[in-house]
C-alpha cells in the first residue's frame, strides 16, 4: 500500500483544483475526510455498500407494547428489504449501492427469503428490564456475526460502508445502552422510536429505568453495557465497528442506533473513530447526546428517523461526489487557467 | 397529460410506503413537492439536465478589478467546462445528468471548443458603471438564447433542470441587480465573490452605488432593471426561468448568481416560483436577502460559493432518491406489512 499522503499534501491537491480556495465548502472538507480514512489523494466511491443487520427483542415479545409496530413486523420488513422494497433498497439503489441483509436474530424463519444471509445467533434478545439481554455467547456470536460481514465487505472491494439495522424495539435498546454509557436519564435519552408518545413512552423509559436500576453504582465496561442491554443487531454493529480498525474503509454512521453502536465501538477502540462519518443528525431524541459523546457534525439535518441506513444511504452520492472532485477535477496548470 | 395528484392524494400515497408517517423528514417533503411539480404521483429523475450560460461583463474589461481573476478566465473556465475538469462537470458526471454549455457572449472565439453551442449576442456586456450594461436587442437576444436552451432541454425529455453560470465579474452585476431590485445598500448586497476583499471588494462597492445612482428616484420595471445591471448570462438564465411556465419540470436553482435571476423572473411571472427548488445557502454574502425575496427554504447550507451551478448539481441524486421513494418504495398493503 502507498504512504498515506500528509493534511497538506490533500489540501494542496484541492487548493490545486480549478476553483477558488474553499469555494466548494463542506464538499471539500468531506473530500479531504476521503482522502484521509482511504490513505490516498485519489479516493473512491465505486463500490459502496449497506450492511443492514435485522433481530429481534426479548422487550417487544412482553404485552408491554414499546413500539407502534408488533413484533412481527422486524421478520416482515425483513421480507420487504429482500424484495426490494424497503426505503434503505431504494436508497441503495438510487446511490449504486449493494445491499447485503443479514438476520442475526430474527424471531422466524428466514431461509426463504432471497439475499438475506443467515447468521442467527437466536430468535432474538432476552428482556432487557429482567436479565441481561445477551449472555456471554450470544454477544461473542453477534460480535463475530458483524466481524464476517466486515470480512465479506472487504473480500468485495468495499470503498465505503454503511452500517445499518431493523429490530422493532430497538430504539428501547439503544436508549438503555445509552443512558448506561453516559450516565443519562432516560427521559433524555428515550424518544418517540418508530412513533410512541403518551403512555407507551412512559411505559418505554420505566422498562430502562428498572434494566439500569439492575446495575445501579456497578461500573461497567462497554462490553457488560452491550450484554446488558444491547440487541443482537447492536450486538453485530459493533463487531462490524471493531473488524474495520485500520481498514481504511470509510464507514457512513447512520442515525441513533447505529451511533450508539458507534460510542460503544470507540469506547472499546478510540482509534476507530478516524475513520467514521457521520451522516446526519436524526430526530430521534437520544441522537444529540451520542453525536456529542462522539464529537460528531453530520453531514446532514434532514429530520430523518427511519433507521435502516436510510439517512446514511442517502449521503453516499455526497461521499461519492467528494470523492471524484479529487479524482477528476483538472487542476489550474493542467487546464491552462489564470490564477491558481 | 394526466390530471394532478392533489395534496392529499401525494401525502396518501408517501404514508402508504413502509415506514412511520414522516420518518422520512425532509425528503419525504421533497418528494411532494417533486410529485407536485411534475403533476404525478410517480415523478422521475431519469433525464436530468444541467444547462451553464457564460459571458464577459464590461466592468471585467477595465482596470479596476472587480474579481480575483482576470477577464480571460471566462474563456478559459468555458474551455475546461467543454474538456470536462470543471467542478460542474465532475458533479454532474457523479449525479448522472447531461450538461449544456452555451456561450451567450464570451469575449472570446469558443468555436472550436467541443459541447459548446453558439448563441452569442456579443463580446460581453457594457460597463454596467457607466451605461445600461445591455440595450434592448442585446437583451432581447439573450432571453431569448435562455428560452432556446429550455426548449432544448424540453425537447430532450429533461425530468430536472440545472441552470448554471460563468462569467468573470457577475457577482458585481448580480449585486447590482439585487440591490435595484429590493432597494438594498451595496454593503449588504456585495460580498467577495470569487475572493475580493479590502480595497478591491471597496471598489467593487462602488462601482455599483456609481451604476444604482445612475437610475436614483426612477422606478424601473424588472425588465428595465436588467438591461440596466444584468449580464447576458443573467439575462439567458432569465430567459430559460420565464420559458419554463407551466412547463412541470422542477428547476434547481443554484447559488447567488441565479438565485437573483429567479428573484427577476419570479417579479416578471410570480406562477414560475412553483416549479422552483432552491438547492443551497451559498456563502456569498447577498444570497441570503435573495432567498429571503423568494421566501425559500434551499435543501443544503454546506458553505459553497463558486457559482457555475455546482450547488444545484450537486443535489440532483437527493431530488432522485426522494422521485425514487414515491415511484419505487412497497406500501404496507403491498409487502404484508402489520401496522401500516
Amino acid at each position: 500500500m502507498n504512504a498515506r499522503p500528509t493534511e497538506r499534501q490533500i489540501k494542496a491537491a484541492l487548493d490545486a483544483k480549478t476553483k477558488p480556495p474553499g469555494s466548494l465548502g463542506r464538499l471539500e472538507q468531506l473530500a479531504q475526510r476521503m482522502a484521509r480514512i482511504q490513505g490516498t489523494l485519489t479516493p473512491t466511491v465505486e463500490r459502496p455498500r449497506v450492511v443492514l443487520f435485522a433481530a429481534d427483542h426479548g422487550v417487544s415479545a412482553s404485552a408491554s407494547a414499546v413500539s407502534a409496530y408488533p413484533r412481527e413486523v422486524t421478520a416482515q420488513m425483513l421480507a420487504n428489504f429482500a424484495h426490494g422494497g424497503a426505503a434503505v433498497c431504494v436508497l441503495a439503489a438510487s446511490a449504486q449501492a449493494q445491499l447485503e441483509l443479514v438476520d442475526v436474530g430474527v424471531d422466524a424463519d428466514t431461509h426463504h427469503l432471497p439475499r438475506v444471509l443467515q447468521d442467527k445467533v437466536s430468535r432474538g434478545s432476552h428482556h432487557l428490564g429482567e436479565r441481561a439481554a445477551l449472555d456471554r455467547a450470544e454477544l461473542e456470536h453477534a460480535l463475530a456475526a458483524g466481524a464476517r460481514a466486515f470480512a465479506r465487505a472487504q473480500a468485495a472491494s468495499c470503498d465505503l460502508l454503511v452500517l445499518g439495522e431493523m429490530g422493532i424495539g430497538n430504539t428501547t435498546s439503544a436508549s438503555a445502552l445509552l443512558s448506561a454509557l453516559l450516565g443519562l436519564s432516560p427521559a433524555l435519552t428515550t424518544g418517540a422510536g418508530t412513533g410512541v408518545s403518551g403512555k407507551a413512552l412512559a411505559r418505554k423509559r420505566q422498562i430502562i429505568r428498572t434494566a439500569l436500576a439492575r446495575n445501579a453504582g456497578k461500573r461497567l465496561s462497554p462490553e457488560q453495557i452491550l450484554s446488558e442491554y444491547g440487541g443482537l443487531e447492536i450486538a453485530a454493529l459493533v463487531g462490524a465497528l471493531l473488524a474495520s480498525y485500520r481498514a481504511r474503509i470509510p464507514v457512513l454512521i447512520d442515525g441513533f442506533i447505529v451511533t450508539v453502536a458507534a460510542l460503544l465501538a470507540v469506547k472499546i477502540e478510540p482509534e476507530l473513530s478516524h475513520a467514521l462519518i457521520y451522516a446526519h443528525r436524526s430526530d430521534e431524541r437520544g441522537h444529540r447526546h451520542a453525536l456529542a459523546a462522539l464529537g460528531a457534525e453530520p453531514l446532514l439535518d434532514w429530520q430523518m428517523r427511519l433507521g435502516e441506513g436510510s439517512g446514511a444511504t442517502l449521503a453516499i452520492p455526497r461521499c461519492r461526489a467528494a470523492a471524484r472532485i479529487l479524482c477528476e477535477m483538472a487542476t489550474f496548470e493542467s487546464a491552462a487557467v489564470s490564477g491558481g
